[in-house]
């Protein structure tokens, strides 16, 4: 019989998805080059000429059975050495590769760690606003995910309501910095807060709770931003890493689960993930991207561009009467929608072929996201779009 | 807390994987040339030069924005589109891509299979000698595996044993033909048998009871050998695919389900292949490996090999005289051992540096599978230690 609640799920569709074709059905018509497409998160620079470089030499130089043939059950070896490697130079902890898991992408690491630290039914609490495809993930490895209400003012912690729901049920805490939608970078203050009150709970409680922080943007913080390194201030941290963004790798499905090398059961973690791929049918990213990435671990894809898109649009926003806090990193801003439904803000915003993501799916009402990984010179045409759509619609 | 299931999964490690790591260390002391490691089912001929033209074409060609960009969650439709075409062509059923979805090869194939058509709880039968993979997968899916006994005669199925484990509880029975690990292929009379005793039992119950055949060994048919396209004897199949050994690229996990047109929810199993995926974490394979295959969907490595060493080793194995069924397909042998006990006898072959798997972890005691995917020169080399060991160790 058809699985009754896989099937429920078709009935949820991703309202990003479902505006992400609505601007591709508006482009036919007029052009794409003329919506205003806001709506995907999906990386507008390319990769490296290092990485295609790294993929075209091992299909040329390396014998093909080596090349294309199984990993070992917890990845290859020699790519996980080199991520601890680097992981170890940059940010100043000993990491070894028996605490280094690679995955298919954010998604797969998250999928692997929650599974590992959580029993069913346990409780993952994380913090509005937040990346909707978290519930899925979490309630797919038979977890329930709670969500911490957003503090509107400054999209950092809000320590209140978190410090109610830490109850014994909560096996991790998943945080998201720099953040999916609001494109915030918790500051150190935030993070040392956060350890601070996790510690003493664990203390209090007599379990672990960990941390899984979720870091696909790491590499995309911009000048001046205070973007403390989570894991040297919480031991039992799990990282969960995608190349998606800093390679423009979305569809290659790389990134890997990284242990603090001081959490106590950091390689049993690791150990276990060999065991969650079995059961997922997962086992292992593709070989020839594992071991490509494995040679272009220090480089990026040329990140500036969304700096410069971010301060176009967070100065026409501020010109234009939006409250909105100023991302640190991401390619994501989150202003406050002009109205209180912000459904019906983002309804509005269509008929000036802007294409904007109410915010509700993330978990807060009256916000919109704006996903500006496109052109510069396309965000620059849009601002007169922008400001035409709230001078009518908007007008006092 | 640390996942209790998982880690107790630590302790039940693969026999076949300790088996190949013993062959390596030993290789490391006496040269691995001298090691007749039959343990692994690695393929061991290269792909094909069509595939690495094809990687190298859209790494030199392509767009990298476009080839490395996010799959739609259903995967890439011209992918879909190609498999489609190519098995409506060879196998004579019409189907569309709403009818493919591309997988992590056949592991993944299998946990999006079982997810899709099983309630928790529910059975799944499977024959013995079984893949013992299977038990993660189908547990990891929240599913029970229940093993129908063996025909030890023919190793086609036991019918008499299938018709009482087939009640209302049954989701669907995970057939693998080509068979790991006894290298058998069902029969017609025994796809048409299963079909039919399928069908009376569906409309008994007044449920689907879906077969979901595993298909990995397709391309690996000896000459003469019977080997019927089971979707075309029953309505109810999904096809789980893998191109690991025909195009040998075990590592880049690539394969597909197909659920067969004439199933009444076949669109339907596919678009919940998509929600699957996202609780999973799994989120479609790589990019380009899907890409890649698509222009080679036609091509295999050269797989005769696999038969000149299955007929090697058939006549040393008659001639000495164990009883064994002939293999029509697969890169596997699968003997009667010369004791009751197959762990004991396959213990007194490592003295003579032959590596054999005993039955005990496919669901049948007193066997022995040898993967014969390895060079020719080394089978004929095998055979002479084969002969010795049985002289020596079972002289009568």
């Amino acid at each position: 019989m058809i699985n009754k609640k896989y099937q429920a799920m078709l009935e949820g569709k991703s309202v990003i998805r479902q505006l992400s074709e609505y601007a591709t059905a508006r482009g036919a018509e007029i052009g794409y080059e003329n919506v205003f497409d806001y709506s995907l998160g999906n990386p507008s620079v390319p990769t490296t000429p290092g990485f295609t470089k790294a993929m075209v030499d091992l299909l040329e130089k390396e014998d093909p059975m080596t090349l294309h043939g199984y990993s070992p059950s917890l990845t290859i070896t020699s790519v996980r050495k080199a991520v601890a490697e680097s992981l170890s130079r940059r940010f100043g902890l000993p990491y070894t590769y028996e605490e280094i898991f690679m995955t298919s992408g954010a998604a797969g690491a998250i999928a692997h760690a929650v599974r590992a630290v959580s029993q069913p039914g346990d409780e993952i609490l994380t913090f509005a606003p937040f990346f909707p495809e978290y519930r899925p993930y979490i309630e797919g490895a038979g977890a329930v995910l709670k969500v911490v209400p957003a503090d509107t003012e400054t999209f950092q912690i809000n320590f209140d309501a978190f410090e109610q729901m830490l109850t014994g049920k909560v096996a991790a805490v998943l945080i998201n910095t720099p953040n999916n939608p609001s494109g915030i970078v918790y500051s150190t203050e935030t993070i040392k807060r956060l350890a601070e009150i996790l510690t003493r709970k664990s203390k209090e409680l007599g379990q672990e709770i960990y941390i899984i922080s979720d870091e696909p943007y790491r590499e995309i913080v911009f000048a001046g931003v205070d973007a403390p390194v989570v894991s040297q201030y919480y031991d039992n941290t799990i990282v969960c890493y995608s190349f998606s963004k800093s390679l423009s790798l979305p569809g290659e499905r790389i990134g890997y689960v990284a242990v603090n090398p001081r959490c106590k059961d950091a390689k049993l973690i690791i150990q276990m993930c060999g065991q969650i791929s079995r059961g997922t049918g997962h086992n292992c990213p593709a070989s020839i991207i594992q071991l490509a990435v494995a040679k272009v671990l220090d480089e990026t894809s040329d990140l500036s561009v969304y700096e410069t898109n971010m301060n176009l649009l967070y100065e026409k926003l501020v010109e234009l009467g939006f409250t909105v806090v100023k991302p640190g990193g991401t390619f994501y801003i989150f202003p406050k929608a002009l109205e209180e439904d912000a459904v019906a803000f983002c309804n509005k915003a269509k008929k000036y072929d802007l294409i904007l993501v109410p915010s509700d799916s993330f978990g807060v009402p009256g916000f919109f996201r704006m996903a500006y990984c496109i052109d510069t010179e396309k965000v620059q045409r849009s601002l007169e779009a922008l400001e035409r759509f709230v001078k009518t619609e908007y007008p006092n």
